[in-house]
């Protein structure tokens, strides 16, 4: 496809441009991107405003109109989100392990951008500048596909930033996007491998199936979360309370948020009437086992769908077990590779869990909320992976490099 | 697909059994392996005859006979390299970087098994077992896909290791071999993504490429090699020669041999005539650009696509360049990723050669051929990846492994 081809090559020149930045450089422009989205916000919000109307003539939901929606306000989160990513460390150029070998070959393997990545995204315009930021601090080349709906809003975005690297004297296919939003463009997006060195896709499990099934490329998946959480004999109740009230409500529509709470038997009687209390204050339905639904007056008799289900809502799933090893047997057979936790005094259960338990982070004692970018002070975030290939768990900027061996002789051959 | 349906369903089920292997009961176990090898040797020897004797009526080539042909020396190969992985420090348990947040959360990563491997492969039947070693190693169940050609040779090899781990009283299931090579299971197998982590073709481009645009699984490519060597104006001539003759015709058939020589326009006088009577008496045919035909009389012109070839034969292409950026523009146009060397005395173009050219490896003054998981002191090599996600150039044991977040907390929530 000649458009694409076109893109393609576009990034393809880019790339070396952009690897001859010094990070004072790379870190200047970002915080010009970050001033000129705020100079230039009216003419974001006029564009903005073109695809909030046709939501509405389209009939999308207050939720997805949310999400659209740009403000003043949003235009500078935006951009404290890039003055963030400027402050950060450089992790480009860092050389790892240099080591002599016996024949005098010096061997290190450093630390260099991925080349040219893409993203492709939904109806978000704050993605846009979040990945360009993201990307150019590690000295990639981005190449975005946004959702059409934010067609207008990603379009001003891209042109405010590509506008800074011109006046900057940097090569604007830092950042390019593909205006072409037809699917037969998506498609054909996803097996661009002679340009693109690796396809992100941010949004709904919907599209990150359809990444995953589609691309030739190399995907870093990010995922969803039946995330768990397993009260074991010997757990602090009042601690246990306090963790799943935080896990399950302080935020309910996220991937980090606990969907799954497994009881052991022997504390079901004094643990459950004060969690359901809790719970109901917070207006979350409890689907449980039937020994959940005899102490729980207002339960709803869980099916086997619910073991499975990421809610994303004021819903949770209640099992009662016998022992850790059946704790752990449900988790690994349930979960999505997301985030676990036990609550236990137990040290010899607290070590098994954490052995045993299959997922990107296993916690003990503390809330599932915290598998974050932040939280784990990477200062940023791409994304969480819940594959196991190349990063697991929150992404930060080290997700988007990769090394090469550079190897310094004095004449060696191989005898 | 039922049948596979089941392999995949007793991978699964061998996963924990692994897992809870300690690291000296997994070296009995590949040492015992190798030994019972060698004493099953006629066993494995039959069955290999019925491979070859299918072979010679089908008129295979003699290369392709010699690759799978077994013989009690070759079993002794095989069995060696068994013992000189379990001889090789476990990967596995080891947490890298534990730190304390503000919070008092204790975040580290914890290196882990992928999980279930599978492997894709020709008629190689050394694979077999050198597979099943670095997957046993890291505690990886491992599902086999051998080429149709070796299967009696690979299904004794697999029965005599299953047959060792039983009487080791740990899962057989910890070697499965899909026993149904038609087309259709090796498509399907490719999107087994519910029960297989990683899957890794070996052997050549062709199957490879297949591997690459067919697999929902997270694919680890290994990958084909035009590698270069440049020679700068500042160059040690002789030790230029020496690491060319190195690096062309040590082996020729190897993916880290060279293939195009870059020549700096101001040395070809002297470089050219002797270098091209020492690439001769190897019988290497040269083809190259315009001056270097001018100077050897022998050569061959070259056409376009001998820039981008993999000979893996005696020939070599050769072109003149002004600089060295020069010789960087056009590796990283023809390259495939592997390994580049330049040989110079020039500091700058040394440290700009190291920068700017993209490849797993990159060289200065040193052969090529050192590209290679022993050579670099992994003391094993699962093959070498031209590819950047999660692991680039020589694989060791660290490519079959991943990482879990482990935190240890006393009842944090998130504010």
């Amino acid at each position: 496809m000649e458009y694409l081809d076109n893109i393609g090559k576009r990034a393809q020149a880019a790339k070396p441009d952009l690897q001859h930045l010094k990070s004072e450089e790379k870190n200047q422009i970002l915080r010009k991107s970050a001033d000129d989205l705020k100079l230039h916000a009216a003419e974001i919000l006029a564009a903005n405003e073109k695809d909030m109307e046709k939501g509405r003539i389209n009939g999308m939901s207050q939720g997805l109109l949310d999400r659209l929606l740009l403000t003043e306000d949003r235009i500078a989160q935006i951009a404290e989100g890039l003055y963030q990513i400027a402050a950060l460390d450089d992790p480009i150029g860092e050389v790892l392990g240099m080591k002599q070998r016996p024949n005098g070959l010096r061997i290190g393997q450093k630390r260099v951008p991925l080349g040219v990545v893409g993203i492709i995204y939904e109806a978000r315009p704050n993605v846009t500048a979040d990945a360009f930021g993201l990307c150019f601090k590690t000295g990639n080349v981005v190449i975005l596909k946004g959702g059409s709906d934010a067609f207008h809003s990603i379009q001003a975005i891209v042109t405010c930033i590509r506008r800074t690297l011109s006046e900057a004297n940097v090569n604007p296919d830092a950042l390019l996007l593909i205006e072409d939003t037809s699917r037969e463009t998506t498609a054909a997006f996803m097996k661009l491998n002679q340009y693109v060195d690796v396809l992100i896709p941010r949004g709904g499990a919907g599209l990150i199936r359809a990444v995953v099934e589609n691309s030739t490329i190399p995907v870093i998946e990010t995922g969803t979360g039946n995330c768990h959480i397993f009260v074991d004999a010997s757990a602090d109740l009042s601690m246990a309370v306090d963790i799943i009230i935080n896990a399950k409500t302080q935020r309910v529509g996220v991937c980090n948020a606990c969907e799954s709470l497994l009881i052991h038997r022997e504390v079901k009687d004094k643990l459950l009437p004060v969690l359901a209390a809790r719970l109901q204050e917070k207006h979350v339905e409890i689907r449980g086992d039937q020994e959940v639904c005899e102490l729980v007056p207002d339960a709803v008799t869980a099916t086997e769908e619910d073991w499975g289900k990421e809610y994303l809502d004021y819903v949770i799933s209640m099992k009662t077990v016998d022992s850790v090893d059946e704790a752990i047997a449900h988790i690994n057979r349930y979960n999505t590779g997301h985030s676990e936790a036990i609550i236990t005094e137990s040290y010899t259960n607290s070590q098994k869990f954490l052995d045993e338990v299959d997922a990107a982070c296993v916690y003990v004692n503390a809330s599932t909320r915290f598998t974050d970018g932040f939280e784990f002070g990477f200062g940023a975030e791409i994304g969480i992976s819940t594959q196991k290939l190349h990063a697991r768990g929150p992404m930060g900027l080290l997700a988007l490099t990769t090394t090469k061996y550079i190897i310094y002789g004095n004449g060696q051959v191989r005898p």
